[in-house]
């Protein structure tokens, strides 16, 4: 009577193999400092003047004349109004107030999305991609069976990126019904340039297929060539799905807010799938909470876009930081540039899990092995910007002089 | 490629309709002041030793030393903890902190459980009962076909609570695997003693099913022998799930904190639920605010459950008012003594959207249609205690003086 989906997923999840390593570690060497550069967890502190919102917003909720109940299931209209101007119309995207809806955060929204698709469809992901979107898939059945050897699940379509493509993925031969893209990439801190993006727009659109576009971390890109949004590409309102988080350029990792754009115009099998994640929302979450809608509004501030624009400068000097260490220690390094992560080669032969305890245990410094986001993704290292700069540059000097192969 | 599932349930959410009507009316009647005792949603602010939490923990997030990322994806461990002590085993359930899971509220909890569960078992649900049970399955596609004429699904075994069993469910002729209870009842308001409850624990464990016990009211119990949790019963430990919200007892509607209780017993097929549940969690779900979970430890503190239980009288005298008021008026009336709900029989032969309108065009009060909660609700009504005392006061008074049929 139980899921058994549940019981072909391997192991547990990457993040806490990662963290019950590091605690074993820490207890055989209590005296360590340890470095996280593994998770993509933020540590600037929540801005000044989002802080203040929230404090205003807590105050109302305590006072009878000002409290307010259940939110609407798909977010307050201030904060959606807000996205929908700010996000997108500024960009020149047509996408109206009514096509936002505003989560509890990224991960639910890429983790339920795939509800609302039968159960037979086809899902093409990029290799290596953040973990959630095959587990989500795989716990509703749809990716076959797992090959231990391989990584592989037998009805998955993969997408390698790798240095051998340039981290660009190619048209699968096999056409998806869902396409998921993480660009600016988690975990390789990669992206393609908007031409190719619209690539992929007509793709979807000239074989009916579904990208469901994870667009978390835009907020690091700066080439002027990379779109921030599917939607400004032509075509993107009749396939396009995207996700949107307040984590990263924020800060809001432990705030929790995020939203999905579903424009009208999207329909398949003759239903707009507008109404159905509608339903979904409506029937399954209670939307989220006032407190912190009214932060996520605050973002869009003046004063809340100067200070998260320096929170990302922050970041991004330490992405920098990262990538000239390894560049001098001698590694092979992709992303940092339109991304808050670093993605080393390897050296020699040597695994995503073997450098990982390598670099533990020499340096006490923590990544993400490549190999725990896919197939594609052995041999390769993840790095994150998310420390404090001084941690990073410790980190960084630790790295370049242990030898870890 | 769609879910076709959702193509499947009929019409829109019960609340969504009822908004609207409220919102033609409103617009026809700009004068009218409109008393809503329909939607369960409190109305007292949030208590101050809980609003002083929140404060704090804003503040612990504006400072580098004392922000917090990403939490825990099953909550926080003095959260967890607190709940333990003073929900369990405080009355002798053996409840452990690691059997608690944190979430965003009752409602995506109780939306979501069905996914650890095969896609071919069979549910039961009280009827009438809280839409979410009977929806989200639906939507996984375990509920075979609906019945437009009489309301039913297909492969969903209903237990009618009516008047003509006080309210009891019988045991159903063909065993179900997942029996939702949601005890004290919404939308009747009526509940079961706990030799009752003890019952039904003993029939799961002889039939193996599973219970998902909804106790999203047991603060509003007033009669001593009405378990407030299940796990006061022997055995519940190896059959019960339980759901819990902080939207009732501490006015959390719009603040979004719940969990969910799966014991390390509980096993099915071998497997232990409470692993498949972390997994769920740990894939699609990333944590409950810590801002709101530090709300939710302050509702057990001293002063925390001084203040609520409080508002808890409040809305229980509100209760009175209305069941008092209801049986003045020659109505008859169930529910109000162990619950916020108070439930009446429609006069004659009126169906529960006859007296909606008439209740809502002659009386302007609003409150909401039993047959939304299922076939067996159809001739009954609901209103919640959940509005000021002065609009109850107010409401009642209208419907003293209105002939409604």
């Amino acid at each position: 009577m139980i899921n058994t989906n549940y019981q072909k997923l391997p192991g547990s999840y990457l993040f806490s193999t990662i963290a019950k390593k590091v605690k074993e570690y820490q207890g055989q060497h209590p005296d360590k400092e340890i470095i996280r550069l593994g998770i993509g967890d933020v540590t600037q502190p929540i801005a000044p003047s989002i802080i203040a919102a929230m404090h205003q917003a807590v105050d109302e909720m305590g006072d009878a004349a000002t409290f307010r109940g259940y939110a609407p299931d798909l977010g307050y209209d201030f904060l959606r109004e807000t996205i929908a101007k700010q996000d997108y119309q500024a960009r020149g995207c047509q996408i109206a107030a009514d096509e936002i809806f505003v989560s509890d955060g990224a991960k639910s929204d890429s983790g339920n999305i795939q509800e609302i698709f039968a159960e037979n469809i086809r899902i093409a992901v990029c290799d290596p991609v953040y973990p959630v979107y095959v587990d989500s898939n795989v716990m509703a059945g749809r990716c076959g069976t797992y090959d231990e050897k391989t990584g592989m699940w037998s009805d998955v379509i993969y997408m390698p990126c790798t240095r051998e493509n340039q981290f660009v993925p190619a048209f699968p031969k096999e056409v998806p019904d869902l396409i998921y893209l993480c660009l600016p990439n988690n975990p390789s801190g990669t992206t393609i340039p908007k031409s190719a993006l619209q690539d992929w727009v007509d793709y979807a659109n000239r074989n009916g297929a579904v990208i469901i576009y994870d667009a978390a971390y835009e907020a690091y890109i700066t080439e002027s060539n990379v779109a921030h949004s599917i939607y400004e590409c032509e075509g993107a309102r009749t396939c396009a799905i995207e996700i949107r988080s307040f984590s990263k350029n924020a800060g809001f990792t432990g705030v929790r807010l995020g939203f999905t754009v579903v424009p009208k115009d999207l329909k398949r099998d003759g239903v707009a799938l507008h109404g159905m994640w509608a339903r979904r929302h409506g029937t399954k979450f209670n939307g989220a909470p006032y407190i912190i809608q009214r932060a996520g509004e605050a973002v869009y501030s003046t004063e809340g876009q100067k200070e998260i624009k320096e929170q990302i400068a922050y970041y991004m000097r330490n992405a920098a930081t990262i990538k000239k260490g390894l560049l001098d220690a001698g590694y092979e390094v992709y992303g940092g540039v339109n991304a808050p992560y670093i993605w080393l080669k390897t050296p020699g032969q040597m695994t995503s899990w073997a450098f990982f305890d390598a670099l533990l245990e020499k340096a006490a410094v923590v990544g993400t092995p490549g190999s725990g986001f896919g197939p594609s993704g052995e041999g390769y290292f993840r790095l994150t910007a998310f420390g404090s700069y001084e941690n990073t540059q410790k980190a960084l000097e630790r790295i370049r002089t242990t030898p870890l192969s």
